[in-house]
């Protein structure tokens, strides 16, 4: 039996305000709770219609009946687990060689993809301009398929942060120099724009090289979608 | 004025059944209207709040109300322009050097950032196995930003697809050849298989090689997206 409040605490945090006031944040199905139960995210609270179900060692989960859970569910047909984490805290520390900036990427499911990404290609750091989707939104999380428990996602005014890294910054744009005869360093920062402006002119000036992926023939796609054009970078990256 | 049972027709093909049924697809939106308008696809009734709004010329343009708009529109919003087209014929004809055979992707966001990417990197020839989703999906057409009407999408049993063409067939797995030591012929087939199950039995026993997009480090993550990683392949098929 779960109390209203915390009921409808829960389900507040569906929304960006109330994770941010509380600290929460929520995931949903048995194998992503696992995936964050199992890392070293801290918990707050683990719910499930069959607690049995879910293999996790050493944690107490709270049995639920379904009404309950579909009162705290943001999900249309809830499957049977939830949990709630607590949101890191931002240290301000990077470990990764290179690092992924984000200018205002808005799309929930490009950001999902761009964690997954960056977990595949061992970028453990992605800098997020203020204006970014947040990263614990619930269709973020599902689009990440648990790899947000292995990236570190900060957010922070973008132009602070580019100006005061030694690192060369690389930015993306329609007219920069050809990724494939480009020799990229060792350590860096790539930066990714917003899905319909591409990089804002403030954080185009920071930039310290221009890159971009060419198309081939007749010139006629508009651009390419910004978790496509981040698979490709990533993937020169690491060559 | 539209008549009620042209309203609750062009509804109707929300649902691929109603589209397979009547050879109609629909397209929201001003720039896409417009994008499909000015391609070769073939126009059944364009519809506009404000057909003043809409750059399309020598093109009929049926006024109608709000109201009206959201009786046929599949959006919550509706944004003033809808568009119903004919869908093109398969023609069995494949002109592009280079295929991609998509064997039972599911997700219509993915299926739309492929035909994207084909578009960018101008594959203009997609197979599609009979389960893979229709690319006349709404969500499909809203994620392809106009592409689909450059690129041909075809429908057909995969295996007697591969079965009938001379060309190398390049399949997605995760034990392949490092494609980044890979060297990739002038032509030939690219198959990506469903988002979880990969690529079926059936089509790997019939793919002449097995390519692997190399995970960086600590093999963490547990794979691409089928969209991230048909970016990077198109990619090294263009380099």
């Amino acid at each position: 039996m779960v109390v209203k409040s915390e009921l409808k605490l829960i389900k507040s945090l569906q929304q960006k305000k109330c994770r941010n006031e509380h600290g929460l944040f929520v995931v949903e199905g048995k194998k992503t709770v696992e995936e964050v139960v199992n890392s070293n995210m801290k918990q707050y609270k683990l719910f499930a219609v069959d607690p049995d179900g879910l293999e996790v060692e050493g944690t107490q989960v709270i049995k639920i009946t379904s009404r309950e859970l579909s009162q705290m569910s943001g999900l249309k047909n809830p499957n049977g687990y939830l949990g709630v984490f607590y949101i890191p805290k931002q240290t301000g520390n990077i470990t990764s060689d290179w690092v992924l900036a984000l200018d205002g990427v808005q799309d929930p499911g490009n950001l999902g993809t761009i964690i997954r990404l960056c977990d595949w290609f061992g970028i453990s750091d992605i800098i997020c301009s203020t204006d970014t989707v947040d990263c614990y939104n619930p269709k973020v999380l599902q689009a990440t398929m648990g790899s947000i428990t292995r990236v570190s996602i900060q957010y922070m005014p973008l132009d602070a942060f580019l100006g005061s890294t030694q690192l060369p910054i690389y930015g993306t744009f329609m007219d920069g120099d050809n990724v494939n005869t480009t020799k990229l360093p060792e350590k860096g920062i790539m930066v990714m724009g917003n899905e319909g402006k591409g990089v804002s002119n403030a954080i185009a000036e920071l930039c310290t090289d221009r890159l971009t992926i060419p198309q081939f023939g007749g010139e006629t796609a508009e651009s390419l979608n910004v978790a496509s054009a981040t698979a490709i970078l990533l993937h020169e990256i690491r060559k």
